[in-house]
């Protein structure tokens, strides 16, 4: 289905074959989920663009006037997923950024339909062959160089499997191909470090803000003895993890808690099984 | 200036916004240099291409086809530069790739002022920096993940500085931001290894192809240490290095040589001074 398109604030479908984004990956994104038009997470999202902008050394959209083009294109949809991207823009040909750079912005939205089960009972995640490299320049950062999450994903159709983790160079667990991670030991809370590899995610960012975690390293034999785990997305939502490895787990305390609190910003997971479902 | 351009084999000057080129870098591309309409190393940019697109899992373009809209597109101009991208096209939203993927064609080429002095008399270059993060799977692929490259080539914007030197996370030389590496010690051809960072470049391959050359790891010390440096570059064709950390070398006999060899197989460098050169 294609979704509703904006191109720099204007409705249009295409971006000029110059830009910076196609030739390098050179742009940042976000995606969130809208509830009947609310972002509870606006701010979280525009702070690591704006973030994103300064440590790619380009000029930030105006993120108040960017809040306000998602709201137009989310018009009429109870749920629903925009994706932003912010480019560098066209330039001349070669690496060199352009001096003045003109950022491209697009926005896209689509219906969501989240899959109830995925909430209520937990996914099954398997453990990916793509190893995240290291590199602390650009860790922390949803941009478009996304060619390790793309080869992970495309590691397994089964749909039954729910997610892939991704582990760096060294074997430390770092996230899902597309959510945070976080696990619980004893009661305590924790979730991989991202300074080397992963991306800091939004949804991860607001369970640092609510609870007591600590970031950690971990390999997967350690993520294997948790007592729960749970994947975090902004979009999806928080996820329990019922099986990996051989390993099952029930959904914890931790995960429904954090739902709870989800549903309470205004971002519900469904509760009821859906024909659109899968 | 803006390039000449075809999207899918038609004069178009954009691509769809839900491309996965955009989205995620998922693509690859090749640059070549175009003289009198010959394009003596096709062969070996098309397999590069080939080879891509069996790494990353979509269906290659019709090469031949490609071949032709180049050459559709250089009609007239005696010296240029194309870029061909192909990605992988558009999808549903997510890292997983279509199970049918409908591959994007870019073509743009340029006119092209290629500088004498750089050829003549040799370049400077930095040392950068960024450092190139190890990643196997995707070593060797001239894919759109460029952001390393990008944030490269924004280190120096002294017009007098002609390249940087990429390192990967261990302190190997890895190539140039935009080009590889070659050096001579005792009279004999090395090259660094790019299967964990960098790009198999054509040109490159064109050198191991006529020349015996080792492939080696190499840090900066022992490069400094070098009789002879120089760049490979389907573009630039080759380029001595005549400084670099305070060393400085005179253009040496093996790129002497090979500019030879690249003048004879249709790619000469340029001999003149032109306004354009800078």
């Amino acid at each position: 289905m294609t979704p509703r398109l904006s191109v720099d604030f204007v409705d249009a479908g295409s971006v000029p074959a110059t830009d910076r984004g196609l030739l390098y990956g050179d742009g940042l994104f976000e995606t969130l989920r809208i509830v009947d038009g609310r972002m509870p997470l606006w701010e979280r999202h525009a702070a690591r663009l704006l973030a994103g902008c300064e440590r790619l050394r380009f000029p930030p959209p105006d993120t108040t006037r960017l809040r306000a083009e998602v709201g137009r294109l989310v018009a009429g949809l109870t749920d629903a997923v925009a994706r932003v991207t912010v480019t560098r823009g066209s330039g001349e040909r070669g690496y060199a950024p352009p001096p003045s750079p003109r950022p491209t912005v697009v926005v896209a939205v689509s219906p969501l339909a989240l899959d109830a089960r995925a909430a209520l009972d937990g996914i099954a995640v398997r453990v990916c062959d793509t190893r995240l490299a290291a590199q602390p320049l650009l860790a922390g950062l949803k941009h478009i160089n996304r060619l390790e999450q793309v080869l992970a994903r495309a590691e397994w159709s089964d749909p039954e499997i729910g997610e892939g983790l991704l582990r760096d160079i060294d074997g430390d667990i770092v996230s899902a191909t597309a959510a945070n991670l976080f696990a619980v030991f004893d009661g305590a809370l924790v979730t991989p470090v991202v300074d080397r590899a992963g991306v800091a995610g939004v949804a991860r960012a607001e369970v640092l803000a609510v609870r007591d975690v600590r970031v950690v390293r971990m390999n997967l034999a350690r993520l294997l003895e948790a007592d729960e785990v749970f994947l975090t997305s902004a979009v999806r939502g928080i996820l329990p993890v019922r099986a990996c490895e051989g390993r099952t787990w029930q959904a914890g305390p931790a995960a429904r808690a954090l739902q709870a609190h989800w549903r309470d910003i205004g971002l519900p997971s469904p509760t009821g099984r859906k024909d659109s479902d899968r």
